[in-house]
């Protein structure tokens, strides 16, 4: 996608390949800064905190902290590998496709022989950045028919709600849920995004109207509460989310708060869709009471960041003395999801990977 | 309720009762500051720009409006009342009791004698001020009973989610969500409040967590997301909101957001009461289809006000191009509300005054 102009992606190499550098996504949408990573400790921390986020992107970017550890070791590197998978899993524990991520890494470095670990391992991480954006192209072309239908059945631009950051910044290029608004705007088909703020950390506001904005995609930003109305004022024609971890019966965990939507839009008729890699799919849940809820920091709703007067700042909301809770994820019940736009297509269930 | 542990109303007359001392609740949590208001226009900016907010004190405090136009003119007090009446109606649209508040004093006015029209003015923005406190403590006492049912039939503090602020805050005192909070409290009864941020304005995050915290009520902050989260893990034993304007089949407005509130509660099984002074039916409004919902700024959505490093600062949460759009109130629909709690008793439908 591109930014000031330009095409860019969310993470590039460093020249000689020894590090991994990417935007740090906590200064935006006021300041385009970049971080280079070379450790897996770096690379931890930065998922942890949230400098890269997004299922699709830590995942590879977790790939890369694997190799960094097979890279700096002169011995025992399965060991090492498994170590750092281990440590690159934790940082964020509900997404699945970071554990799948470390996964297929260290299946690669201990399948090849001693002196190859290291160059198996650059190109290990490599595929998972190909296989993610191929995999948010093609989501992005099977969900596009779906904008495509509704653009031939209405007049002016199809509308469509979002929430969180599911978007290109989420992923390679492209995004999941933002790949068939990309996929339309590019071919010709009027659209318009309602942008979820997504409190607490506000990865809306922030992140999903830069990259749209950047893009010139028509977008208008919503407080989380507005969604519910502008679905019953008939203004909404099509809701389109992410996901951390699906089930193997579609129970679907994303961002805090998109079951409240997925409520609204059953209620108004409105389609409600998830767009994920099959990576996402968690076989080994049945349903979604399985799936561990992160509960982050109550001082990401106690505190909020913004660009003040004289620069980025940190402001209080809340009393000084009032605790806050901060549950990251809910469950939205398969029953409330029309379908899931997947690399493979679209499905009305969860579908395992070709 | 109490203020750094002294008893304090919202509002309270100047010595000579020629002015209205009122909390200017914009700047709540961070500084308590009041404001004095004197004539017509300045109530009618106060009630516009949310120094004083809530659909019963607004009310009473347009009353106070009025009788400051009647004060300072010396002739056609008639007219001179019904046009502050209608400056002040439209200050805020959505709210019915504002209106309500103001014909109350019009009737009023306009029966008078013509040497007694002051006086008169006088006594009935004080019996507005009176009528809302009796309701308040009457809507505490019915709503209260539920909080003790569900008291004796769980162990630990009953959990309560409320929404925006329907508490002393917006009220002359007690509240109307918060009024049977406060009574059960202050029976004995443990409780604990789960306090919607309410964004854009941060109502509950600013207002609804300072008045729990100061009358030391259990309570925990959460983004507007969360609460489904919430129910969906069994953590709310009850919802009670407040309303800004009651349709005669019972379609509630509310803030922004209360819409999503009630589906999850639907969805959950947890009871879904909403609070109110009778004067808040509309009975002229068959249903909530006629309800105007007001639009605020799109910058309440764009910025936010926080407490900084160095003092209280407004900060930019958006990228600077991105347009946004604010819709203030929404319309959950009566099929999702389990009762009305009113000063005269709790009731699956609206009530008619007694």
């Amino acid at each position: 996608m591109r930014v000031q102009g330009k095409p860019c992606q969310t993470i590039w190499e460093t020249p000689d390949a020894t590090g991994l550098e990417v935007i740090d996504q906590r200064v935006l949408p006021h300041r385009f800064e970049t971080v280079t990573l070379t450790t897996p400790e770096q690379t931890a921390e930065a998922i942890r905190t949230m400098v890269v986020r997004g299922a699709p992107l830590i995942g590879a970017v977790a790939g890369y902290g694997v190799y960094f550890a097979v890279n700096a070791a002169s011995a025992h590197l399965d060991r090492i590998a498994q170590k750092a998978a281990e440590q690159l899993a934790a940082a964020r524990p509900t997404a699945v496709n970071l554990r799948w991520a470390v996964e297929q890494m260290t299946a690669r470095i201990l399948a090849a022989p001693e002196s190859a670990k290291c160059a198996v391992a650059l190109m290990a991480a490599r595929e998972i950045v190909a296989g993610e954006l191929d995999r948010s192209r093609r989501i992005g072309e099977h969900g596009g028919t779906l904008i495509q239908t509704i653009a031939a059945q209405k007049s002016g631009p199809v509308n469509i709600l979002t929430h969180c950051n599911a978007g290109w910044l989420a992923t390679i290029d492209y995004g999941t849920a933002t790949a068939p608004i990309y996929w339309a705007h590019d071919a010709g088909i009027p659209v318009h995004v309602w942008v979820d703020e997504t409190r607490p950390r506000n990865q809306g506001a922030a992140l999903t109207a830069f990259e749209l904005g950047e893009h010139g995609i028509p977008h208008t930003v919503i407080a989380d509460n507005a969604g519910g109305h502008l679905m019953q004022s008939g203004r909404v024609d099509l809701v389109i989310v992410g996901a951390d971890r699906v089930a193997a019966n579609g129970d679907t965990a994303n961002k805090i708060g998109t079951y409240l939507k997925a409520l609204a839009a059953r209620d108004c008729g409105v389609p409600f869709y998830v767009a994920l890699p099959s990576s996402t799919f968690d076989w080994s849940l049945p349903d979604g009471a399985g799936i561990p809820i992160e509960n982050r920091s109550a001082d990401e709703v106690r505190f909020i960041d913004g660009l003040g007067p004289t620069g980025p700042v940190t402001v209080r909301l809340v009393p000084e003395t009032s605790p806050a809770e901060n549950p990251a994820f809910d469950v939205t019940p398969a029953r409330l999801i029309t379908g899931f736009i997947t690399e493979q297509g679209i499905s009305s269930h969860p579908l395992r990977p070709s």
